[in-house]
C-alpha cells in the first residue's frame, strides 16, 4: 500500500513530507467535531482498503469501529467506488423537486426491505437531519409537540436531535423549549428497575415508560424515539417484547413510534433494519451511515402510509437542497447490490454467532476487567469494570483526561497491536466492516484479547 | 445528448420506457421537500451539461436557476467530475477525528480567500447545518442565547435554522424557545422605513436594528445572522455602509456577526465571499452550495480567531459523522482550481455588468410588469408588479394555486421557450451557472424577455 496524492503521485511509506503537509493544513485550518482544538492531534490517514487503513508511516490498522460505525462495506469497496465514479460521470446532482432515476430506485429498494406499510422515503444528508425531519413529521401529524427519548441515547447534533439525545453531548446544548422528555430504557446490567432477568427488565421498563407517558400527558406527546439497538451508549439490545410493548403504548395513546436506525440499520446486526429482529413496526425509521457506508453523505426517513398520507394534500414543511442527492443514492443502490450478491446479512449473523459471541463470552472467563458482553451480528459491547461484583465501571461515567487513563491505555495497546478500537466511557465496542474476513476478525479479536490485559491491570483480580 | 442509464445503456430521446420507470419510482417512493405529495408531478431529468439539462423527451432547458442556486460551475463540469472520480478511487471517506489531505487543503484554501482573521473551517453537510453550528458557536462564546435575523430571509430547515428564517417556510414550524427575534432589513423598493434613497434606507434600517437590540436587551443577544445579499427572498443587495453599521453595532454590544453566504458565496456576485464587496468583517461566515456546486453535499462555517480560540481548551459541543467529507472536499478543491484557472470571478462581474444589468434595465422601459430590477454579478431579481405606481405585486405574498396564476403562466412560458426560471412569490431571479457562455446568457435573457409579455398581460398598461 502506498499513499497516492491527489495528483496521482505515489509515495512509499513513510511519507514524511506528505504527512507534514496534511498535519499543517489540519492544525492550521480544520476545526474538529466535539473537540478542544488545541488538545487534539488528529492522525493523518494515508489510505484505506477493506477492513484496513494506513497512516503515513505505513502502520496498518484493522478498523474495528468501521470509522464511526458507518463503513459497513469497508474502505474503498470496489462496487461502491465504481458506482460513484459512474454516477459522477452521468449526473452528480439535480434538485429535489425534479425526479431522478437513482433517487427513485434507492427509495424503492429501501421501501422493499422496510416493514410492511412503510413505502416512502425522505432523503437527508445524514442521521441528525433524518431525526430532525422524523420529529417534524410526527409533530405535524399529531399536532403535539413533546418527544420522549431515552437516557443513554444519541440522536445527532443538530438542535432537535441533540435536545433528544440522552448522553452528555447534550449537556452543553441545553436550553430548548422543554419539549424533549427522557425516560430510562432497558439495560439489565445496570438496571434502573432493580430487575434480575431480561424478562423482568423489559416488563419494568415498559411500566416505567407507561408511567412517564401518563404523567407527561399522553395528549402532549407526538413521538417516542428509540434506537432499536442503542448504539454508542452501549449496544443495548432490547429484551424480547420490549419494542412490541412500546408499539402498543404508542397505539394506545396516539403517539408515533420513531425507530432510529442510523447506526444499526443496513446490516449491522444482520438485518436490513434491526427492527426486523424484534417484531415491532415503527411509524418512521431513520437511517444514514450504512445505507451507503458514508461514501457520500446520505440519510433519510422511511415513512409509513399513515404519516405519508397526511402530507398528500398538506405541504410537508421541510426540505433541503441535497435531498435525494444522486451521487449519494447511486452509492446506496450499489450497497443493495453488494448486500444481495454477497449475502452480507447472512455472513453478519454467521460471523457474529460463530466467531464473535463465543470469543467474547470466553473473555468473561479470562479477563477480570470484563463485566459483561452483549450484542448481535457484528455489533458488540464489552463492559469493562474495576470489580465484577460491584460492577464499578473501569472509568467513571463521562470520564476524560487522567480519569480516563485505563481506557486510554487499553485503546493505545489495541492500536499498538494494529487494531483501531471503538471505545466509549468504560466500554469497548466491536463494530468492524461487515465485509471483514474471518481471518481478520479472528486476528483483530486476538489483538483486543491481548490489549485487555492492560484493562485487567486496573481491575480486582 | 442521450439518456445513459446506470448500466451504461444509451437511450435516444424520447426515452419513454426509462421515463415511465423514473416516474413510477418517484411517485411510489420518493417523499419530496416542501410539497403536498399528491399535488406534485416532478419532471424526470435525463441529463445535464454546462448550463443545460434535458428531460426524457429531449427538451433542453437553459438552467437560469442553477438548480437551487447551487450549481455555480454548471452541470457535469469535467474538472469536478474528474476530481470526484479520482477521490472516490483514493479514499471516499474517513472519520472527522482523523486528518485528511483534501479536507485540510480545502480548509486552507477557504481560509485563504476569507477576510483576514478567519482562519479555521468547520465542515458540515450543507447550509442549514452550517447555520446551526455557527449559532451554537456564538452561544457558547457569548454565553447568550438570543439570535436576531431578518424578515425576508432563509437560513435552512433544521430546527434552529428554520426558527431564524424570516419567510413563510417557518410558519408551520413555530413553537421554539423564543430565542429567535426578527427585524426588518433594508429593502428600498418596499421600504419598512419610508425611505426614498438607498442611503436613507441603510441609515434607517440601522437605527431600527439598534432599537431592536436595545429593546431586546443587548446582553441577551448572542448573534445577528444576515444573508450578505438576501437570496431567495429577493436578491436584496445591502445599501453602502449597512453591513459596516451592523458590524459596529455588534462590536458595541458584544454580539457576534454571522454572515450567511450559503447562496451568495463562491462567486455568485463575483466575489469569493460576497462580504468582500461590502467592507465588513463577520465573526463567522457560513457557506454550502457554491463551494463545490453541490456535486457532493458540503457546507461549513469559517471561524474567526476570536471564536476559534474559545474552543482551544474547551470542547466544541457539536459534530457529525461526515464533517470534512473527503469526497465533498475534493470537489471543493477542484472548484478553487477552476475558479482560479478560468477567472470565474472576473467573468461573473463582467457578464453581470455588461450583459445582464443593461438588459434588465431595458425591461423597465419595455415591460409594464417589471417594477424593479436589482442585483450584482450573476444574481438578479426582477420584481413583477400589477401596477408600477402602487408597486402592487403581480401575485400576493406567499400566493399559491390560482392566486399564483400569473407567475405560473410566466414560468410556463419561460420553460416553453427552453429556459428553466427561478421564481419566488412575485419575483423572477436570474441565477445561471457562472460558466454560462455569453451566447447562452443572451439567448436565455431573450426567452425571458418574451415570457415577460405574459406577465405584462396581468399588469396595468
Amino acid at each position: 500500500m502506498d499513499y497516492i496524492d491527489r495528483h496521482g503521485t505515489a509515495h512509499g511509506f513513510p511519507a514524511a513530507d506528505a504527512e507534514a503537509q496534511v498535519r499543517a493544513d489540519d492544525r492550521g485550518h480544520v476545526f474538529h467535531s466535539w473537540s478542544a482544538q488545541a488538545l487534539i492531534d488528529p492522525m493523518p490517514v494515508a489510505a484505506g482498503e477493506g477492513s484496513t487503513f494506513w497512516d503515513f508511516r505505513g502502520n496498518a490498522y484493522l478498523d474495528f469501529s468501521s470509522q464511526l460505525v458507518n463503513l459497513n462495506l469497508g474502505h474503498q469497496h470496489p462496487d461502491l467506488v465504481s458506482a460513484i465514479q459512474q454516477q459522477a460521470g452521468r449526473l452528480s446532482t439535480i434538485q429535489p423537486s425534479l425526479a431522478n432515476d437513482v433517487r427513485g430506485e434507492l427509495a424503492r429498494r429501501i421501501a422493499d426491505v422496510s416493514p410492511e406499510g412503510l413505502e416512502k422515503v425522505f432523503f437527508t444528508n445524514g442521521g441528525a437531519e433524518a431525526n430532525e425531519y422524523a420529529v417534524r413529521m410526527a409533530r405535524q401529524v399529531t399536532g403535539r409537540r413533546k418527544v420522549l427519548s431515552m437516557y443513554r441515547s444519541y440522536h445527532g447534533s443538530t438542535s432537535t436531535a441533540i435536545s433528544l439525545t440522552g448522553d452528555p453531548r447534550r449537556w452543553a446544548n441545553e436550553g430548548g423549549d422543554g419539549s424533549a422528555v427522557r425516560f430510562f430504557g432497558p439495560y439489565l446490567y445496570r438496571s434502573a428497575f432493580h430487575a434480575t432477568t431480561q424478562e423482568e427488565e423489559g416488563a419494568r421498563a415498559l411500566q416505567h415508560l407507561e408511567q412517564t407517558i401518563l404523567l407527561e400527558g399522553p395528549a402532549t406527546i407526538a413521538a417516542i424515539i428509540i434506537e432499536t439497538v442503542v448504539g454508542t451508549n452501549g449496544v443495548l439490545v432490547p429484551p424480547p417484547g420490549y419494542l412490541q410493548g412500546v408499539r402498543e403504548l404508542c397505539d394506545r395513546h396516539g403517539i408515533l413510534y420513531i425507530a432510529d436506525e442510523v447506526m444499526v440499520g443496513f446490516g449491522r446486526i444482520g438485518e436490513w433494519f434491526a427492527i426486523d429482529a424484534f417484531g415491532a413496526r415503527p411509524d418512521l425509521i431513520t437511517f444514514a451511515k450504512g445505507v451507503n457506508s458514508g461514501y457520500v453523505p446520505l440519510g433519510g426517513v422511511v415513512i409509513s402510509e399513515r404519516v405519508a398520507s397526511h402530507f398528500d394534500r398538506v405541504a410537508f414543511p421541510g426540505g433541503l437542497t441535497y435531498s435525494g442527492h444522486p451521487l449519494a443514492c447511486a452509492a446506496g443502490v450499489a450497497t443493495f447490490e453488494v448486500f444481495e450478491r454477497d449475502g452480507i446479512l447472512d455472513r453478519v449473523r454467521d460471523l457474529g454467532a460463530r466467531v464473535v459471541e463465543p470469543t467474547l463470552r470466553g473473555w468473561l472467563e479470562t479477563h477480570p476487567s470484563v463485566g459483561e458482553v452483549r450484542g448481535r451480528g457484528l455489533f458488540w459491547a464489552v463492559e469493562l469494570v474495576r470489580d465484577r461484583e460491584t460492577r464499578e465501571p473501569l472509568v467513571p461515567f463521562n470520564a476524560s483526561g487522567p480519569d480516563a487513563a485505563p481506557m486510554t491505555a487499553f485503546a493505545a495497546a489495541a492500536k499498538q497491536g494494529g487494531v483501531w478500537p471503538f471505545t466509549h466511557f468504560n466500554r469497548m465496542h466491536i463494530a468492524p466492516p461487515l465485509v471483514i474476513s474471518e481471518e481478520e476478525l479472528v486476528r483483530g479479536l486476538s489483538v483486543l484479547d491481548e490489549a485487555l490485559t492492560v484493562a485487567d491491570g486496573y481491575a480486582q483480580g
